[in-house]
């Protein structure tokens, strides 16, 4: 059997995972809330908490005498653990994060990348200035530091090893060990669609759900899908990949070689092509940088003066948008989705109602009908967020607590 | 939390289902290959052997005194334990399908539906009809038969208990129980998209790999989906729709309701339509039943006169087909896809190829590279295969041994 067998380690590893994003969500928490909260036994908390208490990675805050019984503690994050750091390369920016050990965040830097420079070893230097950049801001060594986490585009898992795909891009796992050389901390990698849905499942609707699909609208697009509580790989971990899924047979070229990718209509260039086929006078049709044109067609479509093409471009994408997420609905079912990524924070309150009304005309069956679908509560970069946490997974997974699956650490 | 938490009864319950899959692979093995095949320990798989023989699941066949040590005794699946049966509730036909306890199928009667006939009294009378022939041509009373699984299209799961929904039909819970009176036999109820994956997964190829989608092609397709060993239901127990995923945004009305779904270019009307496009005035457009014109289109891709339209016609349905499971693979991405259903018994090798070919193309990243694509092994009807499987699940869930979820056992 090649099903990978159940064990009650990972059923202790789930406990403390629980128990974890149970102390994460609430701030501040105590062990009976805990038990409440995560349904496990109060003897099942308090061994789980003394754990984390033992690798410091939760803390005791104040001690309350009550007035019958035993004085109550309450809990949080160590936020003095240690520091810990995502790094998102994406084609435009790399962008990097510091967080403390509560995940909360501290400092961000980001450096413009050139895109059509995609030699390996540029990509590796360039990651490595912004995390120099981001130390040096924050005043922080490396010693302060418990890992870092790179996202990169196409992370793909195979007997061969790990290589990073995208559509100019084929590294080997060579590589990758030249970037932990150049970084000099613990690194882990992780694809940008499954740090997303990390994100999202520890710091965002993922605490109250088991199944959801959280959907990145950045110059490309894709979706992180979490089941069971767990983050949906995949044979090759290239689940999620849904931007690459076909919304119009024989349509739109899509960078990826395939014509008629959901990504060709609803990634930024995408939107921007929508906006030129309605009016190719119009003035933001022009606009060169893909964020600033978003930008701009959010300020147009919130201002005073009506613009009939810019409205049809957005009533286009939510259009598009709402089939291509019925799409999902239909074969995975969740129970939740969210959108997040730059495009989101600009055009998300107006995408929204019109894009929820397609997805539920457009779903088989009434199946989304109690699909909820919102704007993440994971603001900011979730991208850098998700592979943050896998560097904190990763330092418990070491410490012997987790038995997660983490693709690459080095 | 909302996450189902696994406990060592899950464990349990996991490692008796693995070696009752092990045995049914097997036909005949012993407990020392039970435990190299499953992974289990020696003394698991002596307790589990123990169990499922104290249910006559499976049963002692032979012993063999070895030169050293004990006497080796093999196993099997108790044939005799009684009768399942699984009934495959399509919109053109109601087939019953007898099978033993080892799941070899014994018999099988049909019964042509008429498709425009959809209330519910009429629909549970022709399955009732069904079962009734099906046990009097085995000659066979009710009293040897564990139970039967019935197979409804659009089965979902909400939080107003569960409703079957087909284009035109909408069942509630009463009308299940209407169903379990008229067949006086335990019943169990389960979406034939989970059907296929459930028979997969113990029959076909779900035995060595623990991800694949299984594809039915019929008057409807859709996708039967596993991951992990388990089957994909999602929040409402509809995951799988794929065949209700856009092949074409605005294409071809399917009759879900909604345009440009795969169904509509490759489920058999959809086919038909194809050479319809092709050569409007080709004698196989005229040809009243599906099954006939799938039948008729391989007898004459199979001829010796070369005929273009034909020949068209495959080549853009295994387009059509190698597109949409791209699209599957790049959501999903998993280890193996199967095809099964009556229009790929009729035409599976002809289309096998070329969709191969499509397939690989059109995946993101190279994610198709490994993904093995062939006819499925588990061959007839495997909806009615399936659901009888969940018949002989449900008994085992009864008796203690495992505790799955089923999602309507009456």
């Amino acid at each position: 059997m090649v099903v990978p067998r159940r064990t009650s380690r990972d059923i202790r590893s789930d406990s403390r995972l629980d128990v974890l994003h149970a102390v994460l969500s609430a701030g501040e928490t105590t062990r009976n809330e805990l038990a409440q909260f995560t349904g496990l036994s109060a003897a099942t908390v308090v061994t789980v908490v003394g754990e984390l208490l033992a690798e410091g990675i939760i803390e005791e805050r104040k001690v309350t005498a009550g007035r019958i019984g035993r004085p109550t503690a309450t809990l949080g994050m160590n936020k003095a653990r240690g520091l810990v750091v995502g790094i998102d390369v994406a084609e435009t920016y790399v962008r990097a994060v510091m967080f403390d050990a509560a995940l909360n965040q501290i400092l961000a830097v980001e450096s413009a990348r050139d895109e059509h420079v995609l030699d390996p070893d540029s990509v590796v230097e360039g990651i490595g200035r912004t995390l120099d950049r981001l130390l040096d801001e924050a005043g922080v060594s490396r010693e302060a530091v418990l890992g870092v986490g790179v996202a990169l585009p196409g992370l793909i898992q195979g007997p061969q090893g790990v290589s990073v795909v995208v559509p100019h891009w084929t590294w080997q796992t060579v590589e990758l060990e030249h970037l932990r050389e150049r970084l000099g901390l613990p690194l882990v990698i992780e694809n940008p669609l499954k740090s997303i849905a990390i994100a999202e499942l520890w710091l965002g609707r993922g605490r109250n759900c088991s199944s959801l699909a959280t959907i990145n609208l950045g110059t490309g697009v894709g979706a992180g899908i979490v089941l069971g509580g767990r983050i949906l790989r995949g044979a090759t971990n290239t689940a999620g990949e849904w931007g690459h899924t076909l919304l119009v047979l024989d349509g739109r070229r899509c960078r990826c070689g395939r014509n008629g990718c959901v990504e060709a209509y609803i990634g930024a260039p995408g939107i921007q092509q929508t906006l030129r086929e309605i009016d190719p006078t119009h003035p933001l049709v022009d606009l060169d940088m893909q964020n600033d044109f978003i930008v701009a067609l959010a300020a147009v479509a919130d201002g005073d003066e009506p613009d009939e093409a810019v409205a049809e471009t957005i009533a286009r994408t939510a259009y598009y948008l709402g089939s291509a997420l019925a799409d999902l609905v239909a074969v995975v079912n969740p129970e939740v989705v969210t959108l997040t990524g730059w495009t989101t924070w600009a055009l998300g309150e107006h995408l929204l109602p019109p894009t929820r009304r397609h997805l539920l005309e457009q779903s088989p069956g009434g199946s989304a009908l109690g699909v909820e679908l919102d704007v993440s509560t994971v603001l900011g970069n979730s991208v850098a967020t998700g592979v943050a946490t896998v560097v904190l997974e990763r330092f418990l997974v070491d410490a012997g607590l987790l038995t997660s699956n983490i693709p690459v650490a080095l």
